[in-house]
C-alpha cells in the first residue's frame, strides 16, 4: 500500500483545498489586486482581453504554492505577493498561447481569450503579460529568482512545441509524455514552490526540496487533469468532457489503453486521434477502452506515485499549518478524481 | 534646409552601411555564434525553425546598434556579445508572432516560419526565444538592463495591440500612427542603444543620449519603412509591395493621402483599406493617390526630421570611427527610399 501513503492520516476526510485556501486568503487578495493593477495599460483592450482570462482563472494553485511555501519557510515580508503575481502572470500568457494553439473555444465553461478577442489580441496580449511578468521580477530584484522564472519560462514553451509535435501521435510512449508534462506544466509548479525558500534565503536544501515538491505535484496535477478529460466527474466541474480527445492529443490514459489494446484498438486510436475521422459514439468508446484496461484508474495510480514523492519532500520542515495545507494539496489534487 | 542637417557633410557620398559592418564585423559574428547556440533545443523543431527566421533575419540591426554604442562608450569588454544577442533573440520572437498577427506568407523573399511550420509553432517558438533572452540577460546580472529590456518588451506588445486596433481604421491620425512604432519599433532600437551605455557604467546623460538617438531613428526607419511598402524601389531590396495595403495597416503615407484626400479618394481608401475591397489596379491607384497629396515624399521628409534629432543626440560624444558610422546609419536608413 506504499503508493497510497498519501492519504494515510486522512483516510476518512475528503480532502480539501480549504485549508490551504483559508491560509493565504489575505495575501490572495493583495496578489489579485496587484494582478488587476500591473495588467493595466492605457491600450484599453489589454486589461479588458486580461482581465477575463485572470478572471476566469479559477484556482489560483500556483501562486498560493508560492505564497504557502514562503510562510512554511518563516517567511514574514511582502514580497512573495509581487512575486506569486509573477507567477500567475507567467501562467495565464501560457493559458493564452495555449487556447490559440489548441484553436480552443471554451475554458472553464467560458469563452477564451482567443474565442472572444481573436487569435490575434491573444498572442499579443500573452507576450505583454510574459513582458510585464519580467518587469516585476526586476523591481523585485532578485536575480536569482529571475533566472528559475526565465529558465521555467523557456521549459514551457519547449514542452509545448514538444506537446505539438506528439500530438496525433499514437506511437508517442509514457516517458516522452511524461517529459512534455513536465515541462509545460510541473516546471512552473516547481518555480513557484522553490522561490518560497528563495525570498526568505533558507538553505539550498529547502529550495530543493521544495522544488521536489512542485515538480511531483505538477506531474500528478496534470495526470489528474488528463484522466478528468475523459470523466463523467469533468462534467461537475463544469469543464468538457473530451477536448483532448477531439484535439487528438495523447495523454496517459490513450497510451496505456494504446499499448494495452488489440489491434482494432490500435487501428480505433489511430482513426479518431491520428486522423482525426470521429463518429458521435467515438468518445464513448475510448472510454470504455480505457476502462477496459483500467488505463484511467492506472494513471490516477501513477500519479499517487508522484504525490507520494511530493509529500516526502516536505518532509525535512518541521510541522506548521502551511505544511499540513500542501500535503492535503497533493491528496485533493489526485482525489479529484474521484 | 535645416531638416536636412542629416546629410551635411556628406552630400555626395551615397550613405552606406559598410563602416557599421565593418566596425563591428568580428562582435557580430561572435553575436550569430553565440545566437545559434543558444536557440539550441533538445526539442528539433525549435533550432529548425528559429534557425530558419534568424537566417533570414536581414541585417542585424539592433544588435549592431549595441555594438557599436558599446564601442563608442569606450567599452573594451565581452558583455556586448550576449547582450546584443538578447536584444536579437527579442527582435526575432516579435517577428515570429508578427507574421502570425499579420497571417504573413513572405518575409524578404522567403516563406515565413508560420508558412512552413504553422502558426502553432511559431507562437511557440517566439515564446521559447523571448524567454531564452531573458535567460541570457540573467546569466549577465545586470538589473537595469533587465529592467531596460523587460520594459522594451512590454512596450513592443502594447504597440502591437494598438497596431491590431487601428488596423483597417482610416480615421487614425499622425499622432496614433507615431505612438504605434514608437512602441512597436523605436522602443527596442532605444533600449538597444540605451544599453550600449549602461554595459560599461557611462554617466546617465550618455544612457540617455543614446536612447534618444535609438528612438529616434526607429521611428525613422519604421517611416522609410511604410513608404517602402509603395515604392517601386521595394521590388529591388527583395521585399514585396503592397503587403501593408493588402492588410489594410495604416501607415503615416495612408493617414496623409487620406486626409489631403476629397470625399471620392476617402471612399477608396475605406473601401480597400476597412473593408479589404479590393481589385487589380487598386493598389497603382493607391501609390498615385500618395504621389498626387506627396504623401510618401512627406513621410521622407518626417522622416529627416527625426532623423534629425538622432543626430544631434550624437553630439555630446566625441568623435570616433563608432559615432560617425552610427550618424552614417541615420542618413542610410532614410536615403534607402531613393
Amino acid at each position: 500500500m506504499g503508493v497510497v501513503v498519501s492519504l494515510e492520516g486522512g483516510r476518512n476526510k475528503k480532502p480539501s483545498l480549504t485549508p490551504l485556501m483559508t491560509l493565504v486568503a489575505e495575501d490572495l487578495r493583495a496578489v489579485n489586486e496587484l494582478i488587476i493593477r500591473r495588467m493595466d495599460s492605457p491600450v484599453a483592450m489589454i486589461p479588458q482581453l486580461a482581465g477575463h482570462v485572470v478572471a476566469a482563472g479559477g484556482k489560483r494553485l500556483r501562486p498560493m504554492l508560492t505564497l504557502a511555501a514562503a510562510h512554511m519557510c518563516g517567511y514574514e515580508g511582502t514580497r512573495h505577493i509581487a512575486l506569486a503575481a509573477c507567477v500567475e502572470f507567467i501562467h495565464t500568457a501560457t493559458l493564452l498561447h495555449d487556447d490559440v494553439v489548441d484553436d480552443s473555444e471554451l475554458r472553464r465553461g467560458l469563452a477564451t481569450a482567443n474565442a472572444v478577442w481573436g487569435n490575434k489580441a491573444s498572442v499579443l496580449v500573452g507576450d505583454f503579460l510574459f513582458s510585464r511578468s519580467f518587469e516585476l521580477m526586476v523591481e523585485d530584484g532578485s536575480l536569482e529568482i529571475l533566472a528559475i522564472l526565465s529558465r521555467a519560462s523557456s521549459l514551457i514553451a519547449e514542452g509545448e512545441v514538444l506537446q505539438l509535435i506528439t500530438t496525433n501521435d499514437t506511437e508517442t510512449g509514457e516517458t516522452a509524455y511524461l517529459d512534455v508534462i513536465t515541462a509545460k506544466t510541473a516546471e512552473l509548479f516547481a518555480a513557484a514552490c522553490r522561490i518560497g525558500a528563495v525570498i526568505p534565503g533558507r538553505p539550498k536544501v529547502e529550495e530543493d526540496a521544495l522544488e521536489t515538491f512542485g515538480m511531483n505535484l505538477g506531474i500528478a496535477f496534470q495526470l489528474i487533469d488528463d484522466v478528468l478529460d475523459y470523466s463523467a466527474k469533468q462534467a461537475t466541474l463544469g469543464k468538457t468532457v473530451g477536448d483532448d480527445f477531439r484535439e487528438g492529443k495523447i495523454t496517459l490514459p490513450v497510451v496505456l489503453a494504446f499499448r494495452r489494446g488489440d489491434e482494432g484498438e490500435r487501428a480505433f486510436w489511430r482513426q479518431t486521434l491520428e486522423d482525426l475521422e470521429q463518429g458521435p459514439d467515438d468518445l464513448k468508446l475510448a472510454i470504455e477502452l480505457m476502462e477496459r484496461h483500467d488505463a484511467l484508474a492506472d494513471t490516477v495510480e501513477r500519479a499517487r506515485h508522484y504525490g507520494a514523492i511530493a509529500r516526502d519532500a516536505l518532509g525535512i520542515f518541521t510541522d506548521s499549518p502551511e505544511k499540513a495545507a500542501l500535503v492535503d494539496l497533493i491528496d485533493f489534487c489526485i482525489e479529484r478524481a474521484h
